[in-house]
């Protein structure tokens, strides 16, 4: 039987190719895998086949211990003396750096700290400042739900009101009252990979700055901030960077953008000198205007080692793996032909991130019955299956094992 | 040499008493310390008296093992099942329990998330739009400068002024003007300890809202929540509730006020159905509508195996503790009458919290000398040395030592 050749998953505009996948096949994609490798930074139950890193990434090996080292030997030993001593004050923005070359931005445009709502509170409400003279944030009706009540409550609050349409009718509906173009870039619930350069270079051109929500791509797609012009972002760690349940978000705010914009949720570690204790309120001169609080000291040690699996690996490298993993779990899902059992996400990987979805009348029973054959994927009532593909936690193997499972899984249900 | 009676530490105004105290009295009221068994709780380094829980508490010993517990076997291997599966949504407001018994709050009216700053930015928002018709926020010029920050920054936004008044000029500053009056239960500074329920009152009696902010006073003094009336808090829970540097916030509203609030940071998990994925905002019936985003599972970890070393202790217990602790601390440093080394912290422990504050004028040099003597203290320049005892870490006899040690420190720079 021929084994398929990777250059298949380079066609734009693919569908399901119905090829008859083996394991061999997937083990000699495995074999040519350049970052193959950081598999073993991962440390994954035996037996499973974890396919829901969109929810939350999976254990990095070094976690645990880095954790407790810094629990033990920086809060144990060195107590109070690690706030100045060991560099707890500067983690948002080092760690802020590191997820920078992840997300194509520049050294000292993004920082670590907050949570993804209220990171978009802070970098929405001081775009909607900076444009005094128009009212009006766009936003998608498929984008996250609590992006729509923060953007709804920003705009509100700023005497602005949110416009929700349709993706198809975003052009349309960015005219020249438009403030702030809010998107996420990949669809929660699809999978779904917006053209940020294309989006982005719209709402420039109709005027307005575009902010990115990149709790789906991050670690997973590249962005291209810079390159592609992106006003402002934020995301979260826990799903593609692999920092932990609830791990903190980070937010990038474009160097050309810092003098101007200002933090709408000031406090003290965004100071130009917090320890200086002055009564009144003057900005840090850079990206730490963005902080309002202590940083969260164990939750950045975790977030510290799961960045330490990216080292040395271009963000290019973990997409170009990400497509092939997403078409093969498609190609071995679909090519069985199981009734009731459909595509969710779209067909080219070229439109896809990290995630494919499948959609069967029956998806809860469908995901129980994977996970009784060791696979985990997602729910979305009533009938979408999510399976998110960490690149770097999975192997080709692994995903030809979970895509059989599941498609026993759906014959399972007759 | 007579043992100074524990009795002596009722009177109401205590001056400095210079006592003559010995490490054998100091040890008697170790032996009489009915919490004093706590202190094997925490894991402090060998020679180490630490004197500064005000900054940063120490470690408990359970921290890390429940931290690695939390990483390794809820993380690691029930992954995102543990979203639903492991009560990690749920945190927040059972953590919240936990504290509202140490603030005199009921259980349902305390929430962790968040920082502070963020977590002040939303109480002190809702407090001000649930008043109108007036458009004044009142605060003390020793308030901690982040809340200055925040409340002027929420006020502006508001439409309304921050007041900035000495702290003895805040009754004449409560017109009928102001919505909020918003002070920190404990001086950052000189440990002083305001009066909650005379400052509480005379909000009230001025028709404004009273919120407390009690960094440095949850954990170690009571606040009596319910029984004083306050209407709102928010506070840290890595200084004397032992979390961990930069552990989560915590904030309070009471129950009454509840249903009329509104969360002004909303986002998702404040939702009454957060995975409903509704476009619309609706929040929670009760006090999960100040939730915003998903809990920092890790650093809650933390926090539940510091509140296990509160389990079964009462916060009078620890208040009655804190005092004598801080009257023994001032005895042995001041009884020595080293020139230069004067009290900054109120005379009596019923105006204290549970930090003594010292003035020298060399006293960065002071507390690197008594660093080399194993004690640790804070600096806030130029002349003020601050000393955070935290009751449940420290015995009768540490503190005698840490005394003395600052006295041989202080006599050591001539």
């Amino acid at each position: 039987m021929p084994t398929p050749r990777p250059a298949a998953y380079h066609r734009e505009t693919m569908v399901t190719t119905r090829t008859e996948w083996t394991i061999d096949g997937a083990r000699e994609l495995d074999a040519q895998d350049p970052i193959g490798y950081a598999r073993t930074k991962f440390a994954l139950p035996d037996g499973t086949i974890y396919l829901n890193g969109n929810s939350l990434g999976p254990l990095p090996v070094a976690s645990s211990a880095r954790v407790r080292q810094t629990i033990e030997q920086e809060w144990g030993l060195s107590l109070s003396r690690g706030w100045s001593g060991l560099g707890w004050m500067d983690a948002p923005r080092r760690l802020g750096d590191r997820i920078a070359r992840l997300i194509g931005a520049l050294p000292g445009e993004v920082l670590v700290a907050d949570t993804t709502s209220v990171a978009l509170t802070k970098v929405l409400g001081a775009a909607l400042a900076a444009k005094p003279g128009r009212k009006v944030v766009v936003s998608s009706t498929d984008n996250f739900p609590s992006d729509l009540y923060v953007a709804a409550n920003v705009a509100r609050r700023a005497g602005a009101t949110l416009r929700v349409v349709d993706r198809p009718d975003l052009a349309a509906a960015l005219d020249d009252d438009v403030a702030v173009l809010c998107l996420t870039q990949v669809d929660f619930r699809t999978g779904a990979l917006l053209d940020v350069p294309a989006i982005t270079n719209a709402a420039h051109a109709a005027g307005a700055l575009c902010l990115w929500d990149l709790c789906h791509s991050a670690g997973v797609a590249p962005v291209g901030c810079q390159t592609n012009g992106v006003d402002l972002a934020v995301g979260c760690t826990y799903k593609y960077l692999n920092a932990g349940p609830g791990a903190p978000s980070f937010l990038y705010v474009r160097r050309e953008l810092q003098e101007t914009l200002e933090n709408p949720i000031p406090g003290w570690l965004g100071h130009a000198e917090p320890f200086e204790f002055d009564l009144g309120w003057r900005p840090a001169p850079d990206i730490r205007k963005f902080l309002t609080s202590t940083p969260p000291v164990l939750a950045l040690s975790a977030l510290d080692a799961a960045l330490d699996v990216f080292d040395g690996i271009d963000i290019e490298d973990i997409r170009a793996k990400s497509k092939k993993l997403g078409q093969l779990f498609v190609d071995v899902v679909l090519g069985a032909d199981v009734p009731g059992l459909e595509l969710a996400s779209p067909a080219s990987p070229d439109e896809r991130g990290g995630q494919v979805s499948l959609r069967h009348p029956r998806a809860a029973e469908l995901l129980a019955e994977a996970s009784t054959r060791g696979v985990i994927g997602d729910l979305r009532p009533p009938a979408l299956c999510r399976f998110g593909l960490t690149p770097l936690a999975l192997s080709f193997e692994d995903v030809f094992r979970g895509g059989r499972a599941i498609v026993d899984a759906a014959r399972s249900l007759g």
